[in-house]
């Protein structure tokens, strides 16, 4: 049993793997990161770091065995990484919600298996069934690299007249995915965790707003029917009991209406603690940085309810230059993540903003 | 100016440390602990260490050759070390700050220089002297050693009939002070900030139980009049004010009773994060960490307000042990401080619990 004064191993040294450590910490946990970056944001606050590649096998099964439990703050953790590390120390979430997060056909033939809609969507390797799948599909639809793909990156919209063997060039011939266009109202999403013994717990639906793809703010509570709501959490934990999930666990879902309908649509799911979670850091009981350190360890979940009406915006880039001006402001809530360099798409900090609930 | 990604120093790797480091972390700050100790809790959560002795000139002038600012989670930092350091890098709280409040006398003699009441004092460096005091000061009175008491340490009740000399002997025959015992119906405390530029801004007043002269519970908001409170934060603000005071501060408070009237007297001042502010932590709009780390960088103080009713309790030696119990209570919050041994009387953490204000 993992116990305070144990070490969590955390895999990857960006602001989650910052925030989970900080959580662990105040559990009294020790935590150790692994991330192939010097000055990873996340060292400055964690008792141990190694920097090494995710391929380095002897640095991995040091580390492993250094630490009492591993968790990750990305989905793209190499399989034959997971695989080192599970076979010295236990690993949550498992291998299993990496593998199938981490390629998108997986992941969406995953979810429409369980019955749960996603956009049309269809396996290409090269032109011949990009052709098939432009067909089958339709236009406008989404070309996507099956891997690493996130903020935007590796992905391409194929409208009418677009020349879909260009699409597919620009996404470097990689094996991809084409997914219908899904034209949906609004972006919300669930984050949840799912503990050892089962146990499920969400915060309230979100709605997201991004600019440039990359996410600008969250808002909580989304504007939706409370039957859709609790919809999108009932798929959160179908996902998350068929995968056996312990941790945070986020799902994107487009928002759709139609004839005065409300429909959810999965589009992607993070198996991790998510930038959409980032308002629960103050905002929520127990935030979510807290919470999956709890069903890392095999502990408790924490109260998920919310603290009032919630504004979470990131600041990226050269947004973060607005600090002091976010400091004087009464009941912003500052947070930066200590990265030196302001570059352009960089995630820099957020900073939330709780009001008293509607009445 | 200090800027995110500043480093903060802090001198002393205690819980205290470690939580402004925590904060300090959250606004992008870098930190550095210097500690003696080995395996000191801050340590965990910094960017950076130094273990050495208070003591140590090189690597105390290393140490603030590497910082920005310092800062400090004890008072007892000999004023030697404060003045080395303060050589090479700004100090907040300011030696002065420190000077006054780790000589029990010349704590008492600055206050009640302010016009603010204490219980009465005399300084008594002999046996003559203690008789002396005795007669003016009578009995039941409280012989203090004048320099390193704390948690009830390096005191002794006088009691009619007890024998001074013996209890001159228990203290050590230190440098010492007598002081008139205060019949007080409760214990409260002010935790307040002083930004650089003279901003005040203070928590609600709370009121703390001692078991075994160690704080127990600090309940939030404290049951006194408004207008003793409104007394209890303009003390604070004056003795703030007189030492051109930066950073958190916290004012110990005697709440006596008498003919129906709430009368106030001051025990003693703490120039730093007091455990009777861990409440803040959660508690409050900006935890006192926060508010510290933002006083002492010169930035603007944050929001005060509570955000419920309160009740922070100290984790001591082995209550510590029911940290479980603790994560599966709804609404109780964890810290732990991460000490590896729970020995008796060792504050290994503490739990808060919010509820909804009174009606």
């Amino acid at each position: 049993m993992i116990r305070p004064g144990s070490t969590l191993g955390i895999l990857g040294g960006g602001q989650l793997g910052r925030m989970i450590a900080m959580a662990a910490a105040q559990l009294g946990l020790r935590t150790h990161i692994f991330a192939p970056e010097e000055n990873s944001p996340a060292f400055d606050v964690a008792g141990e770091h190694t920097i090494a590649s995710y391929e380095d096998e002897a640095a991995l099964v040091h580390f492993a065995k250094s630490v009492d439990v591993v968790t990750y703050e990305f989905e793209n953790v190499p399989s034959a990484t997971a695989d080192i590390l599970s076979a010295h120390a236990p690993l949550a979430p498992n291998a299993q919600a990496l593998a199938v997060s981490q390629d998108r056909f997986l992941e969406k033939s995953f979810i429409s298996g369980l019955g749960i809609e996603t956009a049309p969507f269809a396996p290409v390797e090269n032109e011949a069934e990009l052709a098939e799948a432009l067909a089958a599909i339709g236009r406008p639809s989404v070309l996507k690299t099956r891997r690493f793909g996130y903020d935007g990156k590796g992905q391409i919209m194929i409208r009418p007249g677009d020349d879909p063997a260009a699409a597919f060039e620009a996404i470097g011939r990689s094996p991809a995915i084409l997914e219908g266009f899904v034209s949906f109202e609004r972006e919300v999403s669930v984050v949840a965790a799912r503990a050892k013994d089962g146990d499920f717990a969400a915060y309230d639906l979100c709605e997201n707003e991004h600019r440039s793809h990359i996410l600008d703010i969250t808002r909580v509570p989304a504007d939706v029917r409370p039957e859709t709501e609790e919809q999108a959490v009932l798929i959160a934990q179908k996902i998350a009991n068929a995968l056996d999930y312990v941790g945070v666990l986020a799902v994107e879902l487009f928002l759709v209406r139609e004839n005065g309908q409300e429909r959810l649509v999965v589009n992607e799911i993070a198996p991790r603690v998510h930038n959409s979670g980032h308002w629960t850091l103050g905002g929520a009981e127990t935030s979510q940085f807290e919470q999956h350190v709890r069903a890392v360890c095999g502990w408790p979940l924490g109260a998920t309810a919310r603290l009032g009406r919630v504004e979470m915006r990131n600041l990226i880039g050269h947004d973060a230059d607005e600090w002091e001006r976010i400091l004087a402001e009464p009941g912003a809530h500052l947070h930066l993540y200590g990265k030196a360099e302001a570059r352009s798409g960089r995630k820099m900090g957020h900073v939330t903003r709780i009001f008293a609930e509607k009445p």
